[in-house]
């Protein structure tokens, strides 16, 4: 294991001194090993404290959050407007679920005890035409081994309103070329099989670390200028954009028409 | 700024309600960015916090990386071994690479005092023939705009040994696709125009991330059980396996010999 034949082969390949990898060098490798063990327990015992100090800091959000979110019960179709305005969520949202979307009185987005195991967003809706449940909840689990499990919320749809298989989509104009590519199908996208995971991970990823610490930046319409700096979130807001192209019905313009009025 | 004519088109468009965003509800915006402006003090403190551990265990890991650099130094060849069985940086090394890297005697990754303002790769070599310089550093340097500004070494080669403008690499069979894909060539890659930013900061990240926390993984060959849980690195390995392909110079190959050995 330690001082291999493969790479005595390597070094011979390389010519001299080949015989000098060999047994004399293992006590070198052993105390190197030693270091290296040394090395894990410190980075252990940091990520350990980093994870004090970040559940420290969730705890004292938490109150905050709360109150953030008893304010924003009172704005109208807050959440609507946000989701509407961000330049990637906005695209997820068709005609039919921006009005469900209506009916969303408060979001939440809260880590596991244990930041590294998960979290969970749970959108609240008051009583709808939609569906029977009023709080919807998709809770993401990352195991050890670094596989994500997804759960939510099975929606009971009222008696035709079911986004997600289409009947209520057959006359909608705004179709996504890619029928998926909805909130209530990503919401119902447990098995990332249908929809390629990274478009699964990428919206609940978006609305936890983009939407969520500060939605009144995209209520603002200051979404624009907040994405300008951010390559990778500019890519994915381009290749929606495209779809929104394909079916003709674009957020964007709305939000410039925004901005430019913000400018005056 | 607060509540504009944009979003009210936008809530228009949505029919009824839409008188109802207007003045009355200042207050409340009004107070939902002091909620704002409170998160982002806590989330300023948290990460203020979460540096200064990261700051205090790197002062921890500092002595013991000086003491691991001590011991590699007894072992031949440990910086090329282990850069040869990198499933990415493996591929990095052209012939001649590796007869130099035969005179890397020590490798070192440092962040700055300021982690978040960059970091320094410093590669220490033993007088050779190839050039005047014992020290070849290159740093990356984070501005608060998220630029980054890359600086290293300007290698004085010594006559016809330069690796880099292709002298010394006319005679060369193993030469990549892209003469670009060296060592040296990333070595001297301060302004990433000629070569993707992406492949520039990848080797840097792959050196400061992956191999500096622990080279012994991979000069004990256990680079390919290391990399299977690592989509990412797969896809570069693989990428770069392609390359490899082309100019059929395969360090995995030797690497497989070696991991078949290990098995026996």
């Amino acid at each position: 294991m330690v001082v291999d034949k493969g790479k005595r082969c390597k070094v011979a390949e390389r010519g001299e001194e080949s015989d000098r990898v060999d047994g004399e060098l293992v006590p070198y490798i052993e105390k190197l090993q030693e270091i290296q063990d040394e090395l894990e327990k410190v980075n252990e015992e940091a990520s350990d404290k980093v994870l004090e100090v970040e559940q420290k800091y969730n705890e004292i959000r938490r109150p905050v959050y709360m109150r953030r979110s008893d304010i924003i019960k009172s704005i109208p179709d807050f959440w609507l407007t946000a989701f509407l305005s961000h330049p990637v969520l906005g695209d997820l949202l068709n005609k039919e679920e921006q009005k469900i979307f209506r009916h969303l009185i408060s979001l939440d987005v809260e880590d596991f005890k244990d930041l590294k195991s998960g979290y969970s967003i749970t959108f609240n809706f008051s009583p709808n035409p939609y569906f029977e449940d009023t709080c919807l909840r998709k809770t993401y689990s990352f195991s050890d081994e670094g596989t994500t499990n997804i759960t939510g919320t099975t929606i009971k749809w009222k008696e035709g309103m079911n986004c997600v298989n289409g009947e209520a989509r057959e006359n909608n104009g705004s179709k996504r070329p890619f029928g998926e590519e909805s909130f209530f199908s990503w919401f119902s996208e447990t098995h990332p099989k249908r929809m390629p995971e990274m478009f699964s991970d990428e919206i609940a990823e978006i609305i936890k670390e983009d939407l969520w610490p500060n939605p009144l930046k995209y209520f603002n319409h200051e979404a624009g200028d907040e994405f300008e700096g951010d390559e990778d979130d500019d890519e994915k807001g381009t290749e929606f954009d495209d779809e929104d192209d394909e079916d003709g019905d674009s957020d964007d313009e709305e939000e410039d028409e925004g901005d430019e009025e913000d400018d005056d």
